[in-house]
């Protein structure tokens, strides 16, 4: 029974049955949760022995350095290669990070705003009007770094291929535009990997503002649930050979690779960048956690070894993936009431519901105890023009509760457009 | 011999004699630092159980929060209520942060370039000829964080008792004056404890600029090596007393306690000044590594285990700081050359040698294979107006070399002394 082609009479129906369907929900007293991308229990125990993998002093050197002692400011050595291996850039390139790639990416625009980057002419907090080109639907938190800054953020719609790369093209113009948030590969929320050709638009990028920064959060560069593993182009190199190394800067994390509290971070970035950065960086810290490093570098090894790890991470989100899109399929599809990705990777999906009902579906579901991500989070200021996407994160709940939160979703979502149609 | 007093044929002589025991102090081609305050190897490796004090996944559980997972931007409560229990505040004023406190620090003053702190009329990024208050001799990183930021650095004289209060208090009338530099308990280099006068009169300021920033950087609050645990008073309800109580922001760390390189930190300021300014940090982070903060309280419990733990830093930090003075004090004091304080805690002592000697000193040392602290890097911008300071950080260094050091350190000083006097 496809809702667009109800009369008003059948409409008036499948509401009150609906809506008997979504009370009974209600008095069950759930709680779930589907609104960020946490990684399961079941995952972070995947890698406990890294809580033991140094045990005594001299686990703890690596290239004759003891990661125990101050020093080395862009992070140990084995750190920089292991992430330039998973990247597929240069270890000079690398700085590695704590905990948390957004600490770096905010520190990135902040040192923008207090000193410049490398080719600003003076610092962005002595500029008025700037703006920041977000895709959305795109990942919140970027959008607020930029937003708490005070840029003005200028949505790119994002396609199947990636951000819309003639809108990209055109808005880079203008040189109040300083830079551009990305997901590049499972974007978030969509799961988009950007095409080949949309990396490429992207590294010959010529933007009017000389010191325009591409931030490049490959946050699930090798996080396949779906399949093998799929290669992307390293962005650095992409970048150099159209004459725009500086423009570029990539960040990763180990978050949902081993532990999301207690990971390390990496930011990529030319070496002239690097030399810039450090320099700024250098009056802030003496350097991250290099125990850290050094016990994520003993325990993941390298790529191939990781991408072992991430077999098993897949065995865990494969099935809450198929779940979601199986819910999806079976009760939504035939009703015609939202289209959606099917991401092979990442840790969302994507759901576009009927225009104005996106709000109302949040509400509904929050009412019967399903937690989902804000409804127009994955827009600038979070305000989503047509009021219709939504954000599922299936990754925290077991399978038997993510099918209850789903049956519910579903419940919700045409209880929302039934409102509408009635 | 004292040199003030010598002759100028008896100045010859002695500089013939000195030169000769330089030269064959250079042949012997050593090697030897005193230049940072660096744990030694002996020191990391008393807390080598805290590597292993998390085993697997039942032990990252704290307050029924996973620490593996996302979440909690103050840090783990318990880490919060360790260092309340160091510092004698209340867990709710603790923001328990990664493995630097310098960072802490940097961020602090960067939020307010950007954003402005709690009671500030606008961003300081927005004002003109701001100025930050230095106490001199003291830590060149904390003077290079507000040089980075362009703010003007005004050297406030210190004192036996701590900054220079009568300088302090007439240059906070001055609203151009955001903020002031201070370690409060053993002092960073001179190794003094600010009185309970000083402590008050910070308390009670009355500056100008109503953002005004008490920089209280506990750095080695409980870092006694001579003698028992020396009580401080807690500088947040000090200056609540006063009606201050947003004035002040503390730090600490486990930097020389645990792992220089991989500790925990912590900011303590007023409820106001943790809801203010966690609101601009939830933009920048989701949390600091928290299973590093459990690691951390589970391995050194509360501050009276950690006084215990002290006491064995004292065992192997009191030898060095005894020779140093010793040295001194047999080969410097009969000949007048320099002054110093003899600290009981934390991690330098500091010698004024005669004016205009500090620099050349220290040349002497590097060509001898001794590596100091740079001459003048306890004053703003690196320039000690009489060139008569130099820090000595004896912690690195075994027992053997750091005597070899310090015998060329007394050389050089005789030497430069009497390149001067010849």
């Amino acid at each position: 029974m496809n809702y667009n082609e109800l009369t008003p009479a059948q409409a008036k129906e499948e509401y009150a049955r609906t809506l008997a369907e979504f009370e009974a929900i209600k008095a069950k007293g759930l709680k779930l949760n589907m609104a960020r991308g946490k990684p399961s229990k079941q995952q972070l125990d995947l890698v406990s022995d890294i809580l033991t993998v140094l045990a005594d002093p001299a686990d703890c050197v690596s290239d004759g350095i003891d990661a125990r002692n101050y020093g080395e400011l862009c992070g140990l050595p084995c750190a920089r290669r292991y992430f330039a291996d998973v990247l597929g850039c240069k270890p000079e390139q690398v700085f590695a990070g704590g905990s948390a790639s957004l600490t770096l990416m905010y520190d990135l625009v902040a040192k923008g705003m207090t000193h410049g980057l490398k080719n600003s002419p003076r610092p962005w907090a002595q500029e008025t009007g700037l703006k920041w080109l977000c895709p959305a639907p795109g990942y919140d938190r970027h959008f607020k770094i930029t937003q708490s800054f005070g840029f003005e953020l200028v949505t790119v719609p994002m396609t199947a291929e990636g951000p819309d790369m003639d809108a990209v093209e055109r808005l880079v113009r203008d040189p109040k535009v300083k830079g551009i948030w990305t997901v590049p590969k499972y974007s978030n929320p969509d799961g988009v990997i950007y095409s080949a050709e949309t990396v490429r638009r992207f590294a010959a990028l010529r933007p009017a503002a000389p010191d325009f920064a591409l931030v490049w959060d490959n946050a699930y560069g090798i996080h396949e649930f779906e399949g093998d593993y799929v290669p992307f182009p390293d962005i650095l190199a992409e970048c150099e050979k159209y004459g725009n190394a500086d423009m570029v800067y990539e960040f990763a994390s180990t978050s949902k690779i081993t532990l999301p509290g207690a990971g390390i971070s990496c930011m990529a970035c030319s070496e002239a960048n690097m030399a810039y950065l450090t320099a700024l960086m250098g009056v802030q810290l003496i350097s991250f956690d290099k125990v850290n490093q050094l016990r994520h570098v003993l325990y993941l090894k390298d790529k191939a070894h990781t991408l072992e790890l991430m077999k098993q991470h897949a065995a865990i989100m494969g099935p809450k993936f198929r779940l979601v899109v199986d819910v999806l399929n079976r009760e939504i599809a035939p009703r015609g009431l939202a289209t959606w990705h099917e991401p092979k990777g990442g840790y969302f999906v994507s759901v576009n519901v009927r225009p104005g009902c996106a709000k109302r579906t949040w509400e509904l579901c929050r009412e019967a105890g399903v937690v989902m991500t804000d409804a127009g989070a994955a827009f600038p200021y979070g305000r989503d023009p047509q009021d219709s996407n939504l954000r599922v994160a299936p990754s925290l709940p077991p399978l038997e509760e993510l099918e209850q939160a789903m049956a519910v979703f579903c419940v919700c979502l045409r209880l929302a457009a039934l409102e509408q149609l009635v």
